[in-house]
C-alpha cells in the first residue's frame, strides 16, 4: 500500500510572492522535489523556488531529452517524449510509495504544464493532489496595468503553435486575446494580428512578474529574438458602467 | 502628496490557502479592508479572509445598491451602479491619502472583477497595485482532476451572459471552453451546448475549491437553481505524446 504521494505545486507566474500558502508550505516542508529543465539550464520552475528548499532535500532534475533539435510534429519526437515521460511516471510511482514527492510547475500545472503529461502516466497508480496556480497570464495583464475581460467580452487563448490562418480566424471573432508561447513564433503571430486588425492593440509581456519583466506594445517593439516566457495580450473593451460612456 | 495607497488583493478561488503569500501577508496586516457585497449578505469575498483580520481592523463593506431588481440592459442600472462607483472611489480615494486600503476581490482582479471598475476611477488618482489571484476557473478545473489545455488546444471562455446564438457560435469552434457567470443563465447554456454538439462532454463546477464544492457531468444534473458561483467546463483534447496513442 501507498504511503507516499505527488504533490504537485503551481508557482504562479514567476514572482515567489505570488505563489499560494499552500504550496509554499508544501514546497518549504518537501524532502523530494522534482521539476523539468533543458539540459544544461537552471530551470525556471527551480529558480523560482530558489532559497525556499529545506536543508537536505533531494532535487529531482527531470531533463527534457529533446527541445528542438527534432521537428517537434516528427513521430520520433513524439516517441522520445513519450519514453521520457513514461520512465519518469515509473521513478516518481517508486518514490511515492513511500515519499512524498512534490513536483514544481510554473503557472497553473492544468493550463498547457508539461506535468499533465506525468499526472495522466501517474492517476490511478499513486495519490497525485494539484495545487492550482496563477497563470502566466494573469501574471502579464496584471503586469500591463490593464484589466483582461469585462462583462460580456469573450477571451480567447491561442497557441503560438497554431497555423497563421487558424490564428487569424480567431483573432477576428474574440475582444479579449492572449497569445502563449509566443517566443519563435512571434514574427507569424505579429502577422496573424495585423492581418485581423489587432496588431495596434496588442501588447508583448516579457517575463511577467519576474525580475526583468518586459512590457511594451508590440506594434513598437523590433522583430527579433524574444524569450519564451512571452505572452501577446489584446485587452477586451466591453460593457461598463460610466455615466459619461 | 499621498502617503498611502490602495492594494487590491486577489483571494484566489474560494480556498483561503489557496490565496498568494503576497495577498495573504497584505491582508493579515491590514488596518483598512474594503470588499464588495450584496446588502443583507456576509459576501463571499468577506467570507475567504474569515478569522485573518488583524484586531481593531476596520471594514469597509461596499453594499451593491442594485442586483436584479433593475434590467442589467437599461440605462437606470448602469447609472446607478456608476454612481455607487464613483462614490466609493471618492470615498477609497479620500482615505488612500493616508492609509494603506486593502480591496477583497475573488478571483483574479483584472478577469471579470468588480474591482476593475474601482480602478479605473482611481487610477492616477492615488497609488494603485494590482496582486493578481488563481482565478475561479483554475480552482474549477483542478477540481476535476482532469487538465484543461494541451498542446494546440485554444480555450475560449465566456460569459453565460452572452446571446444564445453568438455562445452556440463559439462553443463550435474552441477545443476547450469555459462558461463563467452561469447561475441564472444556466438553462440557456445548456441548450447552447447541446445545439453545438458539446453538451456530453460538459462539466459544471459549483464553488470550486470551497468547502461545498460540488463536481458533475452537466448532462447529469436536472433542471433547477445552481448557485452564482458555477462555472461549465469542457476540456480540451488536444495534442500530448503518448506511444501507444
Ligand atoms: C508550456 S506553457 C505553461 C503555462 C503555465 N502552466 C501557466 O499556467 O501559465 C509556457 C508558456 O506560458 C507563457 N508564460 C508562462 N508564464 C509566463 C510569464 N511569467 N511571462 C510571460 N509568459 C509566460 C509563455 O507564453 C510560455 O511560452
Ligand atoms: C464577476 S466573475 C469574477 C471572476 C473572478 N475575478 C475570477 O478570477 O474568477 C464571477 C463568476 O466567476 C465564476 N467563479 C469564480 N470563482 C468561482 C468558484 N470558486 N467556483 C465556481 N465559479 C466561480 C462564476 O462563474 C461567477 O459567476
Amino acid at each position: 500500500m501507498s504511503m507516499g504521494r505527488i504533490l504537485c505545486a503551481g508557482l504562479g507566474p514567476g514572482d515567489p510572492e505570488l505563489m499560494s500558502v499552500k504550496a509554499d508550505r508544501a514546497i518549504r516542508g518537501a524532502r523530494h522535489i522534482a521539476f523539468f529543465r533543458k539540459a544544461g539550464h537552471a530551470g525556471q520552475a527551480r529558480r523560482i523556488v530558489e532559497g525556499m528548499l529545506a536543508p537536505g532535500s533531494i532535487e529531482h532534475a527531470m531533463e527534457y531529452p529533446v527541445t528542438t533539435e527534432i521537428a517537434f510534429d516528427s513521430l520520433e519526437y513524439t516517441e522520445t517524449l513519450a519514453r521520457f515521460y513514461d520512465l519518469w511516471a515509473d521513478h516518481l510511482a517508486q518514490l511515492a510509495e513511500t515519499e512524498e514527492v512534490v513536483v514544481l510547475c510554473e503557472g497553473d500545472p492544468f493550463f498547457y504544464g508539461s506535468f499533465m503529461h506525468l499526472y495522466t502516466r501517474l492517476k490511478g497508480r499513486v495519490p497525485v493532489e494539484v495545487i492550482p496556480g496563477i497563470t502566466g497570464m494573469s501574471g502579464c495583464w496584471t503586469a500591463t496595468g490593464v484589466p483582461i475581460t469585462w462583462g460580456d467580452d469573450i477571451l480567447c487563448v491561442l497557441p503560438g503553435t497554431l497555423p497563421e490562418a487558424r490564428l487569424v480566424a480567431q483573432m477576428r471573432e474574440a475582444e479579449a486575446l492572449v497569445v502563449m508561447k509566443t517566443g519563435r513564433n512571434l514574427p507569424k503571430v505579429r502577422r496573424a494580428l495585423a492581418e485581423a486588425g489587432r496588431l495596434a492593440d496588442a501588447w508583448l509581456v516579457e517575463r511577467g512578474t519576474m525580475a526583468d519583466e518586459r512590457v511594451a506594445r508590440l506594434a513598437d517593439l523590433p522583430e527579433g529574438d524574444y524569450p519564451y516566457f512571452a505572452i501577446v495580450l489584446v485587452h477586451g473593451q466591453g460593457r461598463r458602467p460610466e455615466i459619461d460612456a
